[in-house]
């Protein structure tokens, strides 16, 4: 299923400061074929369900190397049938 | 990757009562292998990540066949690696 | 505006295991004049929409003295104009 | 309490497409006096938490005159005590 997905990852149990988690966060979805941008709150994702499921579990993968044993995450998405949307489109439209 | 996860469908677009769609979502859901609970405002489930958002897909199928187009979803789970944790063991834990 | 909202609170920076600050959360929220039930990743609330983010910051300022520096909320609300809807009528409509 | 939030706020029962709506509640956001910026999913706003429900609360009475009954929101927001951390300043620190 395609959708549009802003994906929050939160690494619990690290201290307050979460940045260099998020740093390694978004080098790995970068270096994903999803086309996605960071914002200040997550990460607009356009994609397959399941590729976007799988990429959340790469980043959990890798923050528990990293030593974060606890993840917490939003996946907030919509799915459309009348008509292809791409996030682009979807600001297009409102502007 | 096993995750406790709640999960929120919203049928956009086919007026404001939607608890006759809600209820194939609650049928698709009681029929499936996961541990899942209906609350107010949405669906705690346990189970692998894959397996809860191929749920998702299956419910916005069906959602598709009774002529929902746009479909809203909210995915909020957790992963932790320091011991295993079910939904009952998080309530208990808290109570 | 009076809404039917899932609230969860996530203490962060406090190590994997947060179950002693959501019994102080729990409490708070208990000892509120909201209609609120517990579930394993939140708590349905029913109220003003006002009250209910006077609740959630009375609990950010508990886990302050508590020694919690960050905190992450989700809360998802909605409203409704056609008709008067609880929390157990939801269910209601769709058991 | 001051958040960095990401709101999202979606009219239901009036159709997939709900572009006209959404450019009503930009139009609200933009007036405010709230730091907002737009994004494919959502809207993030820096401010008082009890500032963002209002707006959410206006959002909503727009629709309402436009006809939308029923209103799906989720507000995801953090809030932290240990320093002061603007939406510009979160991604210049994983950038």
């Amino acid at each position: 299923m395609k959708v549009v997905a802003d994906l929050c990852i939160v690494p619990m149990g690290v201290g307050p400061s979460v940045s260099p988690y998020v740093r390694e966060i978004k080098a790995i979805i970068d270096a994903s074929d999803l086309e996605a941008e960071m914002h200040p709150n997550g990460t607009n994702i356009e994609g397959e369900l399941s590729d976007i499921c799988r990429l959340a579990e790469q980043c959990e993968a890798r923050l528990a190397e990293l030593g974060v044993q606890r993840v917490f995450f939003t996946l907030i998405f919509s799915s459309r049938r009348d008509k292809a949307q791409s996030m682009a489109d979807k600001l297009k439209a409102v502007s």
